[in-house]
């Protein structure tokens, strides 16, 4: 356990995940949500939050003037961030340290940062004294709930000091206080947002201010102007700690803090409770209220806490599993579920939530609280165009507007409708839905679903070009592919891929769950769509297909992009994602595309969502080309995207592959250091450009908003576990990975219970599904009755596979190893990887600069062709390496790893290769090198198995006995 | 020396203000600028910039995500803030310190900040080196250029690491990173601006992304990554200057920061150089082109430096005083020019500069460079609508908008049109102007210029209500008092004063400066001018004159406000200066003003704009009632508000009060620490509300945009030096302060050099002028020659005045004080204070609750209660102060001011005063601590002077008793 990063918990039945330590994962967060806020807590103390009034406000900021921001990816600015911290002063010696480790970064004897599904806890022991610190939130106020337990473990009495400070920050420079209320007993800062016009100052009227710091106890002492608390000796060691008192004076114009002083007396083993209230309000009565309310006692405060951790545990969702992997069970019974909650619950907490976002949110909601995913569905509808687009953003208020990003035409909202519409009818079996009327916004003009859907079908199908693609605008899913279209010419061969998998939903919706007469009412149109659909594939295949993979689309000036004249932005996953789910691929498409997934956009991380990444302005592509490389769309594990693929995968029973893409998202202790995360959370992107900037593979995002989850949790429950429902039916069809040799899956569906146990066995040949001795031919349960409890077992055929290959082809530079490894790998379909790929900027400089590698410069280098060699073998793909191999102990690296293995050399003379070097271009190796690579060479001995080849030959000759070698063997 | 707090200094003719520790005056700021850019430098070592592209836009940020802000009043966060840091490292001891003081604050053997007029420069001395850091700009460049000179004073060779450490901070969420560039040999930091829609991707292609930062040689390692710097240690200790070396990495999508090493080995008396240049650039060819320009030599950087001198000298202006106060002349000479210049040489960087500030600004530049009063008048002009209403600001280009503030309708603008106009005229008698024809913004009419005036003054005449007052509507030179008149209804006396005035000016413009054909022409419409500016102050009078002072405006629903009915806001400057220019008050309603200015708005940090600052809204008066109390329009020492008064005081020969605005406006020695400024430019504010906060009043805030400078000039050139043009005529009517024997002016006027000696005589009853033994009559030079020299005397005669009077009116609480003290102050016009007013809020809740001060509580009210009579006392004011004086050496503080002084005691029974006191409402003295007052009365011995009176009588009995004891003396 002490050698974990971090480590999965259940206490009371539920989830928490603990870092001992605050220097391992310094970004480390976790987040709390209700209706009205959203907070992100750092491991260290570090904190932001914001609330809705009804646009998104702060009452803590940054000390400087902040911009209207909430979290950026990264959270590159922590050290400048709003913290709560809490200073302690023993009182008999004058040490002090902060807890939990901001700002003082004082050595603790122990510390636990634990992430609980509805509050986050500290634990850290100094000088025998047990200080447990937990935030929690209410159900639907504007409030942090803290409460500090003090426990002496000394055998004396302690006399301590903690002084919780709490940031406020610069609030406004139009007016900004702050003192020490004698009613309320804490510290209440004002101010006045600042603004110009008339008209404002009405509108601000219902702003909330105020923020107050306000404990269940009166302080000794109290600080509030935050330039005076620090003084000269800064946060990490503030002056005015230094007297034994705080100062007792009011702010006036001056940057605001929240800091009580109160001390304590402990007797040996006494324990002290210290709770406080931190938050936003309009007006001191507002406050004396809250604080009545929560603060009137102990058991109260305690009680707001249960009720809030019984709010967040309504989304607890409708599976739960039991699998092999304890940390996977524990995220998706636990962490998975809130993260799906949250973004359903709430959507993101904006008043103007992106259409796309707002359906695949209200997606995932169908496995925690299908009826909201109802009401959404038809709330989108009922902002639809007559023409049957649909608007960037759902307005969620009368006051709300289109904002930012939503100003901007994107084309693929409409897809998301029968999506939603799908996966909510096959849970639900709600046909009356199709049949609900509602209005347009544009029109006075009420239909029922099915039109609305029927029109936004037909919208998806008109808003193509000559060639039957779709138009892009400016832009697609990806937002900041904006340039693409803008001229209006420009079309995407994802969009119109996902168009084809939406109207084929839509067609399988209209087939499932209308009646009779209606599907006869509507029979040539789903015809037509069909056929549409079909077109739509039939096309993007006849347009962007080159030969290995699908294109990313073509540009306003014709231009095929994401195809292999590209330098930069070569391919992209969501089309081959999409060409699968739309069954544009064939399977032997998919098998090209797979090889190049691992080839070009795999990682140890996760799947890139593009690559190589761009590093410079494409203006026929747009915005995600201007990002930094392999930084959110630009070609990061950008997880919606990931997830896309992922939930491909399991639709073509790729189940390893799949559920490697599920595993790979979350945080993981291998990587831990890399990612920087805890598993409490999917964030938005992991950094990809794994071969431009390997250093930064991996980090991540830290922003926990992301389409991903919802797809997360279908995949699981739906790939997976293989249960979903269709028509009167709940398929079973469970896709567990090959390494898994059983499953216990507990679903609520339709008012049922379904406890199904899976295990694999040599004594079946396919699935076989049973219940109560009963065998299920076709593997599914009809007319299930809510209330009831079903168990079912399934048996599955235990897989026999063999080991995936891999074939090194080594030698000196020069040899000819990565034309004969692309050869080779070509021949058979494997992966092939380079080695010299996986070298760092400076590797590649100190290389051209002229001087050899050392072994420690090849440190890296050599764990990161592991780490990708391991990931592939997770993946089973076989694959073929190019590799200089010069080394016996190099060589020996590779005949662990699970493979196998076939080290292939290339024999060839000094001066046959001085020859050739001297002739290549744009290859970063010093020719001058070459000596220092034969005097590096031990040649393979004949122990090691090493099929040694005259590579002085045509590569045709070369692969030829190779290939006869190996057959050989 | 020692004991300033800052010292003024002359070196080669050119003014620097040198402080002495980082610690008295930590917020204490110079600023340099060009035409294209302009930064304010701290001290300690922060520094924020700004440049523009056209608007404005940085390059060195905040280490999080800033706001688009450039400095903020009172830079409350500037721990927070952007700096150029110098961390040096001892090599042979490893030991640290940062120059000059942050982000370490290490103790240093001694520092100087010493800010010139076209630099800023730190001399630091440790171990035995001495330090010179440099800043200075270049003349139309957006570059910083930095010096490190070293000297080492040892007897040893020393060893150290220099490492600029400049901040470039959070950039953009899009994209951002730096590196090392290998050509320029510098650290390249690069961000894309963010955005979203397509139009502004083309709109962002001029901008300045890149920040770069080049040394003069070659760093011997680098970080620009700022989170790996600063590391676990932070800024104050970063983790990676514990290694050899920097870590040589490049920063992808992580805050950059510009950190070099440079390696020095000094021998003993060594001097070395490091030049450093920074500062924003579109692209990499524009960085190498700036490093040929700067870096090619060291003998080119100077130049570089030199030409900026050269350039920021340009403005020392045209007028050049040797008075008996050195620290004025050195402002007046150096300082004033400089800031004049400033503002009106680039507008405060601004693309639409208000109107107001525009033009007062001008105003500015007539004696700097009359053609730019000229092109800016004209340049306003063409912006006039043809209703002769002016634009809410001037647009300097085309792509300008009228943004923030200057979307708010104000009403005020066309008043600054002829006040400009005149000032232009007075100097530089150039009367084609009047002639210049010009268009309108929204006709295709083109008018002569004096056409603009005529219908800018008939508009200011039209927008005036029923009772012949001026409309404000959202606003008039006071932006917040927005809600004023909003609904239409509401009005401005000082507009209405002010309209009075401008008009006058105009009159005086056409009567002076017009042919006299071209005066017979408009003769009617110029009587008709005057008869309406008259009716003005008499409307002001009828509604606005409350008995002593002139009300603010009448709100919206028919209120007067800014009146004695008015517990906050009872009193506004404006309106009783501009009765003084516009001639609205007569004499004794002069003198009835000036008792309440001095009662009610002055202060030892100047003179408040309105008092008491309000604490809560006030709907019918608007924003400026929101901001805090004592900050910015709300009630602090607003000095733009401030010159109005000082220059009307000259204009009404109150020589002694209109100086001490001047003095009082500058930062001096006495009040430093509360001011925390340096004396190299005016703020726009000093913190006011000094009865209500009286720890913070005087405070700076630092900002140097304001319109205060202009009318600054204005009033030394004219008033104090008493040196204005008129017609083809230099006035020549010196306005020196009492205490001032002679005064020497050098003046450039319409290209002739006037030097003038005015020295104060007693054998002179008036003012004798005279040249070459030649008398003027009516003290004026006619038909001044350009190019000629002009010796011209003047003799004053001496004033003999009397001392001004303090009568203390004492006793202990409750035995009449106040009553008799304002009775005795109205009866004479003196000033009346009440000590009791100078308790702070502590002292007032001491004695509420029942406990007494000590004479440590007492200290720093009293103190309060001198420097208020010191200021009396420069202002020569005659006073009544209620005082309780029990004490003997309490009344003795008095006796060495320098006033004449009485001191009346109030004798009365403790019987007869613990009736009163239980009867008195709102006053914050316990009755139960009037014993404690008894015992610790020390009656007045006999030779103490004081006049005892029998207190237990009717005020009338008192007052006639008192009166006639002091006629017995």
């Amino acid at each position: 356990m002490a050698s974990n990063t971090f480590n999965n918990e259940l206490q009371n039945g539920q989830a928490r995940i603990q870092l001992d330590s605050p220097l391992t994962m310094p970004n480390a967060t976790s987040f709390l949500w209700n209706s009205q806020m959203v907070a992100q807590i750092n491991c260290r103390g570090y904190m932001t939050a914001q609330f809705m009034q009804p646009e998104p406000a702060k009452y803590s900021y940054a000390p400087n003037l902040e911009a209207k921001t909430f979290i950026q990816p990264e959270q590159p600015y922590y050290a400048d961030h709003p913290g709560r911290f809490f200073y302690i002063k023993n009182e008999e010696t004058g040490e002090l340290f902060s807890a939990p480790y901001e700002p003082m970064r004082i050595e603790l004897d122990s510390f636990s940062f634990s992430a609980g599904t509805s509050d986050v806890k500290w634990v850290i022991h100094k000088w025998n004294i047990e200080f447990t610190i937990t935030l929690s939130l209410t159900q639907d106020k504007v409030v942090e709930l803290w409460s500090v337990d003090i426990v002496n473990n000394n055998k004396q009495n302690i006399h301590i000091s903690i002084y919780p400070c709490f940031s406020i920050g610069y609030m406004s420079w139009m007016n900004q206080s702050a003192t020490f209320d004698p009613e309320l007993l804490g510290i209440v800062a004002t101010s006045v947002t600042p603004y110009q016009k008339v008209e404002d100052y009405f509108n601000n009227q219902a702003l909330k201010d105020l923020t107050y710091m306000i404990a269940d106890q009166t302080p000794d002492s109290w600080c509030c102007n935050l330039l005076t608390f620090r003084g000269e000796g800064g946060m990490h060691n503030p002056s005015m700690l230094q007297q034994p008192s705080l100062e007792n004076k009011t702010a006036c114009y001056e940057t605001p803090v929240g800091v009580q002083q109160f001390k304590k007396i402990l007797v040996p083993n006494e324990k002290q409770q210290l709770n406080i209230i931190f938050g936003p309000a309009n007006n001191l009565d507002e406050i004396k209220q809250v604080k009545a309310e929560l603060l009137a006692s102990k058991a109260q405060f305690s009680q707001k806490k249960q009720e809030y951790s019984a709010y967040i545990h309504q989304g607890k969702g409708s599976i739960s599993i039991t699998s092999p992997d304890s940390d996977f069970d524990q995220y998706v019974n636990h962490w998975l579920p809130r993260q799906v909650f949250y973004h359903g619950d709430v959507n993101r907490l904006s008043t103007d939530p992106q259409t796309r976002n707002f359906l695949q949110d209200a997606m995932g909601m169908i496995y925690i609280a299908p009826a909201v995913t109802r009401e959404r569905l038809l709330l989108a509808l009922s902002q639809q165009k007559f023409s049957g687009a649909m608007p960037d953003g759902i307005l969620l208020s009368e006051d709300a507007q289109l904002k930012y990003i939503n100003q901007v035409p994107h084309t693929d909202h409409c897809v998301w409708l029968s999506i939603c519409l799908q996966a909510y009818l096959d849970e639900t079996n709600d046909i009356s839905i199709l049949q609900e009327t509602i209005g347009y916004s544009d029109s006075a003009e009420i239909n029922t679903v099915k039109t609305h859907l029927d029109k936004a079908m037909e919208w998806l199908l008109d808003a193509t070009d000559e060639r039957g693609l779709s138009y892009i605008e400016q832009g697609d899913w990806c937002d900041p592919m904006n340039m693409v279209g803008y001229k209006g010419k420009g079309v995407s061969a994802w969009l119109s891929l996902a168009s084809a998998y939406a109207i084929k939903c839509w067609v399988y919706v209209c087939e499932t769950y209308l009646s009779v007469n209606e599907q006869n009412e509507c029979k040539t149109q789903m015809q037509e769509f069909m056929a549409a659909a079909d077109l739509l594939n039939l096309q993007v295949n006849k347009y962007c297909w080159n030969g290995d993979w699908f294109a990313r689309g073509i540009t306003d000036d014709g231009n095929l992009f994401g195809t292999k004249t590209d330098n930069e932005g070569r391919i992209f996953l969501n089309p081959q994602s999409w060409a699968m789910l739309s069954n544009a691929a064939t399977r032997q498409q998919y098998e090209l595309i797979n090889k190049q997934i691992f080839e070009q956009l795999a990682t140890p991380y996760g799947v890139t969502m593009l690559a190589p990444s761009y590093t410079q302005m494409r203006e026929d592509i747009g915005r995600v080309t201007q990002k930094s490389a392999g930084v959110s769309e630009n070609g990061s594990v950008y997880n919606h995207a990931a997830m896309f693929y992922g939930f491909a995968l399991y639709s073509k029973g790729k189940n390893d592959l799949a559920f490697d893409v599920l595993k790979r998202m979350l945080p993981n202790q291998k990587s831990a250091k890399a990612q920087g995360q805890l598993p409490v959370f999917v964030p938005n992107y992991y950094r990809g450009a794994y071969y431009q900037h390997p250093h930064h593979a991996g980090r991540s995002s830290h922003l926990f908003n992301t389409g991903t989850v919802a797809w997360y949790l279908r995949s699981v429950v739906e790939g997976l576990c293989g249960l979903k429902g269709s028509g009167d039916d709940l398929l079973i069809q469970p896709q567990l990975p090959s390494h898994w040799p059983s499953l216990k899956v507990q679903r609520q569906f339709r008012g049922a219970n379904i406890e199904l146990d899976i295990i694999k066995s040599d004594i079946v040949k396919q699935q076989v599904t049973t219940m109560n001795g009963f065998v299920f031919k076709d593997n599914k349960l009809s007319n299930l009755q809510a209330g009831h409890n079903y168990k079912v077992e399934v048996l599955l055929p235990t897989q026999k596979l063999s080991l995936p290959k891999l074939t090194i082809v080594m030698g000196v530079s020069g040899c000819g190893k990565t034309a004969v490894g692309e050869r080779l790998a070509k021949d058979q379909n494997h992966v092939f990887i380079d080695a010299d790929n996986f070298h760092d900027m400076d590797a590649k400089q100190k290389m051209a600069s002229g001087t050899p590698l050392n072994d420690e410069d090849r440190k890296p280098w050599l764990a990161r062709i592991m780490q990708f060699l391991t990931m592939l073998l997770d993946n089973r793909q076989s694959c073929v390496l190019a590799y200089s191999g010069l080394k016996k102990q190099h060589r020996q690296l590779f005949t662990q790893l699970g493979f196998e293995l076939t080290i292939v050399h290339l024999n060839v003379s000094e001066n046959t290769i001085a020859t050739r070097l001297a002739q290549r271009e744009n290859h970063f190796f010093d020719p001058n090198l070459l000596s220092s690579q034969f005097d590096a060479l031990e040649l393979p001995s004949e122990n090691e198995g090493v099929i040694s080849i005259n590579a002085d030959k045509s590569l045709e000759d070369i692969v030829r006995q190779i290939n006869q070698e190996i057959s050989n063997d």
